[in-house]
């Protein structure tokens, strides 16, 4: 089960042969985004096609020499735009013009991204929904924050767009709507002009068609060595952990089936695949991180959350749980989390991650809740890079995703063997 | 040796007790800044004597009910404010006008502080500084990057001015300059609508008149419990341990004996005071910090990068040397830092801080360079929280700043037990 959208690679590698320009992977996706947008609501902010088009033509010279060639990316809008509103999902922010770029953007302008638009979030990044829709079923919630990101790759609208986690806010939709997702390790890429919703949990990341892409993307912003590690084992001489989606909450048991079945190819491949065995850590990793969310972003919205009438119940509640917290149990939050990572970081030592699932099923009906963030929570408690794709398609033909958790700092191994993992199925 | 301007703890005292009010401390920051800011240079920008009072006057029912009461604070110039220019002391960022209040600048808002102006900041709060002289004697530099916040504070011009810091930018602009200046623990308040320069460092901190002035305000941005310590051990049954500025680089002899002096003090005062013996561990810090700062800087601000004819030559050093450090290098200095923070908060464990040189020593001579920010690098690197106070006079009745330094989160203790400090002298 793939994106519809042709990755950016693919069209790179044509563009090169002569096959295939920037105009024409552009109409493609305007095709595409004028055929469906209307059902679907993606998109907060689009740039006009016309003047996509005389931007290209503009800067066609500098762009040839540039990685992405003019190739449209997309940007979730938490992430600040100069060219463009970001409005955080927010009626408090509607019409807000920022500054400046945030560096991700600044970075991809410079090789030579078309910045497409801004692709709808929850409001603040946190649980009211937008008026996106899955790309799979209109019926069905897209997931969230990063609602319109995932939304418009799984729709073929445009082949990568950025989002942000800070619990599981970009491997959830990419699950749930059939994309390539990635969170970056915590503290490796700049988060510069993002707006900050918990400072110890935010992290960038981005949707994308394939892993090839994600890391093509990931390596404009971090730094082409971050993303490429080492020459890697093969899957045969790798060793993995299968995290039970019951050890972190609820789970459907076609869920369980599908990183289940990873694991099964795994080590049919001739990998090892134990089942990790962490007693309720995950489930006091949920609770720590909801704890800490809380608590941090109490601090940082306070400024919104002046404005009761104009902000969401989900995320007056979650600023008023936040404010309910004593420092004395933030610190003790803290302070067990930190006890919980070094215990997986000793557990994973020797294997190059867990297997496990990205969602708790399949999207579920309805589009006025996101779904639960619990199958992201520990990992993203922790700042550990993960990878998410569609592993296999449950009874009604929706994506189930399944994620490659690594050790912090070893995205380039994750982004490696995710790739491997995508193409054993 | 003490600020000029009366604190904000005893203006508001003050006002309770009807012997003083808004208006009149207003107009005795105007006159003081009136009278010396075309020497000094503090402010990059003011809001206008006239727009204050009138907003004091508009406010007044409101204000009366704040915990600041209309009275006036500053705010550095990389810090964002959306009813007043914010231009990172750069001139790409000239006339920059911020779409939100930073959270900072938001909270204090919410409790009543005037926001009379920005101060300056070295170019992008890096080395290049702006045109802020020393309060105590103007051929002298002021230190950076809060320059400008420091100065204003010395002066008399506001009690209390927010800063940042992400090598020293706090602590020696306030030693300098002779003020008390706090840098909170790593994390703890929210950065959101701080310009970064380095995720790993950069903190939140401010410039004031007294310990008790930073610690209402530091309250006012973390929360009151998190500035508030169960009653601590008196001074004569507390630790400390006293750290020669020879193991972290050059400084003078003056300083050095400041530093002594406090312990001494202590000690009479019946406190155990123990030599910190750590071999090369602060100066490997300042050689890791420098690596960490340079790596994030170069990814954080390369838009602003890619105008070399508009940045300083200490800025694009920063970055050239940031971009030709490896991946790989960067994982390996935070490695490194990680085994010196275990170890230092292990023999920290017990004691109530550490008593160091705040720079190297009294201002340097000249404006065209801050001094050397090493004396804070290591315990900047660690993320820890710290108070100096301007301890000593050297032979030119300049002002020698002492630090104390505590464990990560123990702000309550350190701003408590640097108030008794201060008043030992």
């Amino acid at each position: 089960m793939n994106p519809a959208s042709e990755s950016l690679t693919d069209t790179l590698a044509q563009i090169k042969a002569g096959q295939a320009d920037a105009h024409g992977f552009l109409d493609r996706c305007y095709d595409r985004i004028e055929a469906r947008e209307s059902r679907l609501g993606a998109w907060q902010h689009l740039r006009p096609r016309a003047e996509c088009h005389d931007w290209l033509r503009a800067n066609a010279g500098w762009l040839s020499g540039t990685p992405l060639k003019g190739l449209p990316v997309a940007v979730k809008d938490i992430i600040d735009t100069a060219d463009m509103p970001t409005t955080l999902g927010s009626h408090l922010h509607a019409g807000r013009r920022p500054a400046d770029d945030a560096a991700c953007v600044a970075a991809l302008r410079a090789a030579g991204a078309l910045i497409l638009g801004k692709t709808v979030t929850t409001e603040f990044a946190y649980f009211t929904p937008g008026k996106t829709a899955n790309p799979r079923d209109l019926r069905r919630t897209p997931g969230g924050s990063s609602s319109g990101s995932a939304a418009a790759v799984a729709d073929g609208m445009v082949p990568v767009a950025l989002g942000s986690q800070t619990a599981a806010s970009v491997i959830r939709p990419a699950a749930y709507c059939g994309a390539v997702g990635y969170v970056a390790t915590r503290g490796m890429m700049s988060l510069r002009g993002i707006q900050p919703l918990a400072q110890s949990l935010d992290s960038l990341g981005m949707i994308a068609a394939s892993c090839a892409d994600v890391r093509l993307v990931a390596g404009l912003l971090a730094g082409p060595d971050a993303v490429q590690s080492e020459p890697l084992a093969s899957l045969a001489d790798s060793r993995f952990l299968l995290v039970s989606g019951r050890t972190v909450g609820d789970v459907s048991n076609e869920m369980e089936a599908a990183a289940g079945h990873v694991a099964d190819r795994l080590a049919s491949a001739g990998a090892v695949v134990e089942q990790l065995d962490c007693g309720d850590r995950l489930m006091r990793l949920v609770e720590l991180h909801k704890t800490i969310m809380a608590y941090e972003a109490a601090r940082n919205m306070a400024a919104e959350a002046g404005h009761p009438d104009e902000i969401g119940p989900a995320f007056a509640e979650l600023v008023a749980s936040g404010r309910a917290i004593a420092f004395r149990d933030y610190l003790a939050a803290r302070s067990e989390v930190a006890g919980h990572a070094a215990w997986l970081a000793a557990r994973m030592d020797g294997y190059a991650g867990l297997i496990a699932p990205a969602a708790p099923g399949s999207a579920p009906m309805g589009l006025a809740a996101t779904g639960s963030p619990h199958m992201s929570r520990p990992w993203q408690m922790l700042g550990l890079p993960a990878v998410t794709w569609p592993a296999q398609a449950d009874a009604d033909g929706l994506p189930l995703g399944v994620q490659l958790i690594g050790a912090r700092w070893s995205d380039a191994t994750v982004l490696e063997f995710a790739g491997r993992l995508a193409l054993l199925e």
